[in-house]
């Protein structure tokens, strides 16, 4: 057989986009996620059709620092033409074939191998998705499948956490805590119970940061005596809550989270679809940012830098022993997915690796991320910003209409899309979430890029500020 | 800007790969979907590692016809160099950048509109995802989500079919009627009911074909009359149901259980992930081949042909019109994934279409289609070959005991293991399921192939049958 993958060529120059007829096909076709259509069906998209390192660009020739990573994606930065190279070669050479029963393929396993390394010691079992919701939604799935194995078939609810994030699927939604996310939509109320997120910015008046970990904590195992260990199969967290507006926890919630879970075979389930591959300067967080030895960690994003949809649960031996005893002579565990292990995916993931480890980005990132929510710190001076607060490359402004008060300007005043959008001028992308304004960017970010940044948004602050007043909201 | 597709370079020699290396590595790290963990652990698994047009390769140089697909996935064949180069290209110039809200990017609009172009009338939008699983979960999302919006909440219940098989997240796997597939695993009985399959080849003795088609559409009609309309949001169907068995419904039943969805207010929605694109010699099915016209379409595995991770749901105009009203000022229809509309996947599948058309491949399934039927046909003097039956490129064998009574062997037999053995010593690969064997190649297989592929057939069903003999199945 004649292996093709030299016959790829380079194209030389990208073709020209007809960019308003492109508009008009995404406007009229194209059913975008979390998007509000009263405006969409006016103005359409922005198309973003160009990237090189921390830059994209729309069709339109503005370019723009990206302050999102894409949406805590493309870690390594945009443009890398190896990963690019890696997929052509891998697409040629065999882009796909069934992963189920005794068939795989050479990236995938290598892949696994590499994931196993990477995680704490005892995560050494991969299971592939195509992205977070899915992986967390197979999580689910699996840990029900291991206690009904294990003759435990009650233990079925789980523990999620108000303003949690973990995606979009049926199921992965209602472990989703974010209320405006659900609104219309369905939900599995019976089978996932939030507890209070850890919010130390709006935690109750007069409580120490340690008396309110004790206060979540003791929360915790209220809930459990309410709802019985024996119903309860797993809690689910993300190190550092992300869409819910980056939320830190107290110094050492994890661990005593990770206490009560052990004293009552409650598994722990640690979301770091967005902090894994060096948003907080480590590839994993559970272990070597918040010590906890999570039995499942899920990822997506970063493993990918978002160059191929791709998504792993990690898992853990003990786990494994289950899964891996049939039920039944002949019987399967079925469950997974066409692409589950995905070639053309795990040769991306595999190449961005490669990057992450040989840039020494997770170095970049414990250096450059400390002086990131040092100058970002600066901000608080301007008159809406309450809070700075996250870790690393993974930083959220809130905005307030009384710092003192903490109160919140009122939702018309549109605060995060106004300060969006006054950096989008100034040639800068950030998050927009209601009320707050996420920078989590591409990890080369570099001291001067920071600066850049702080600079622009520091003007972006002055002018909402100034807008904001000439509306009467402040 | 410098875009910087011109720095993507062919690899010269595709590296040489360690197979024992990767052998073990797959073996201790990779939790393979659908798989059988007796086997597993003892032989680990083949590694498919090069492929080429309609063959694929393992990592110890066997070569092997491509009679699944890779998973009904590679529509049109392996190895397009052209459509990993088309991925190099968009990964380098854009690899990935959210499209929630008002940002977008240009190969996710290109692809909505030509979809939107290639689909019925009626089905101009598209809600992306990356596979089918995911694609049948936010269906039901979104249904559910119309529902409430027009003031039905009630509208809640899906009607499936047993033997269908529409993926393996939670919801997904819920709506899958094949029982083995969630042995031990948990489901959302309240939310599905299922109707029987369509099964000309095990209907009702005494039965004719038009009177089992009465039958099963008289049982649909009952069920609705049984849980109320004013429950049911929806009917899901494959247009011929593709894992649990290829199995043909009669003459005239899709259009029937459309008339009743109609009459009684139920979406009908198609799971074309199977058979759309040219599986059955058009691009959808639906209403080329059964004159329906559904609410919604969902599609996946050949809209890439595998060759990146991309499912796309199809919807009416008169769904969107209701998705598309703000529930709420400011309010964002709050489902969709960090990869709906993923760049890379999105040029991967336009690419596929491109060369689907240009290389007239639906016409090449018209055609060589029947001849595939007809030649699959004559293996049926195999003693226990008992129905040789399914459509152009998606056929299926059934293996029995007795031709008359249509006894099945023992499941210990393995019959459907061990003709696709047979055949697959003889370099054809083709899946077993059960007692079933499905033959569902790449849509390029010609006479020429089908002749090699119904001759090694005809070599396997024989040694089987003599090893069943040797056995005291026979």
């Amino acid at each position: 057989m004649t292996t093709t993958t030299t016959t790829a060529r380079p194209t030389a120059t990208p073709p020209a986009l007809d960019a308003q007829a492109l508009w008009q096909k995404d406007r009229d076709h194209f059913i975008h996620p979390f998007t509000d259509f009263s405006v969409f069906l006016e103005q359409g998209c922005d198309l973003i059709t160009d990237s090189d390192g921390i830059y994209v660009q729309d069709a339109k020739g503005n370019r723009f620092i990206d302050g999102i990573a894409g949406l805590w994606c493309v870690n390594v930065g945009h443009g890398r033409a190896e990963i690019g190279q890696a997929m052509a070669d891998q697409a040629t050479r065999m882009a796909y074939f069934s992963t189920f029963n005794n068939l795989s393929n050479a990236p995938a396993a290598e892949l696994a191998a590499k994931l196993a390394e990477l995680a704490p010691a005892h995560l050494n079992h991969v299971f592939y998705s195509c992205g977070g919701s899915a992986a967390n939604d197979a999580t689910i799935r699996l840990v029900h499948y291991y206690f009904n194995r294990l003759g435990k078939p009650n233990k079925k609810r789980i523990l999620s956490r108000n303003n949690a994030y973990h995606g979009t699927t049926y199921l992965a939604a209602s472990l989703t805590g974010i209320e405006s996310n659900n609104w219309a939509f369905d939900t599995l109320d019976h089978l996932v119970t939030h507890l209070s997120e850890a919010n130390c910015y709006r935690r109750p008046e007069g409580m120490s940061e340690a008396e309110y970990c004790d206060h979540l904590v003791q929360e915790f195992e209220n809930t459990i005596a309410e709802i019985g260990a024996d119903n309860i199969a797993a809690f689910i967290a993300e190190p550092i809550m992300g869409a819910g507006g980056v939320l830190v926890a107290p110094e050492g919630y994890h661990k005593r989270m990770q206490a009560v879970c052990r004293a009552h075979d409650i598994l722990l389930i640690a979301d770091e679809v967005v902090t894994a591959f060096g948003r907080l300067g480590h590839v994993f967080a559970s272990e070597a940012v918040f010590d906890t030895q999570p039995d499942i960690i899920n990822c997506a994003k970063g493993l990918s830098s978002g160059y191929a949809p791709l998504g792993a649960t990690l898992i853990s031996d003990a786990i494994y022993e289950v899964l891996g005893t049939p039920q039944r002579k002949g019987g399967v565990l079925s469950t997974g997915f066409t692409y589950s292990g995905h070639p053309v995916s795990c040769a991306a993931a595999l190449k961005n690796i490669e990057i992450l480890e040989r840039e020494r980005i997770c170095e970049n990132v414990r250096e450059v991320g400390p002086y990131l929510e040092q100058r970002l710190k600066t901000l608080s001076h301007h008159a809406t910003v309450g809070d700075v607060r996250g870790s690393h490359f993974m930083m959220c402004l809130e905005n307030v209409a009384d710092k003192e008060t903490r109160e919140l300007l009122p939702v018309e005043a549109r605060v995060g899309d106004r300060v969006a959008a006054e950096a989008q001028q100034r040639g800068l992308i950030i998050r927009p979430v209601g009320h707050l304004n996420i920078v989590s960017p591409p990890l080369i970010w570099t001291r001067e890029t920071v600066d850049r940044v702080v600079a622009i948004l520091d003007e972006a602050f002055t002018a909402t500020t100034a807008s904001l007043r000439k509306d009467g909201y402040l």
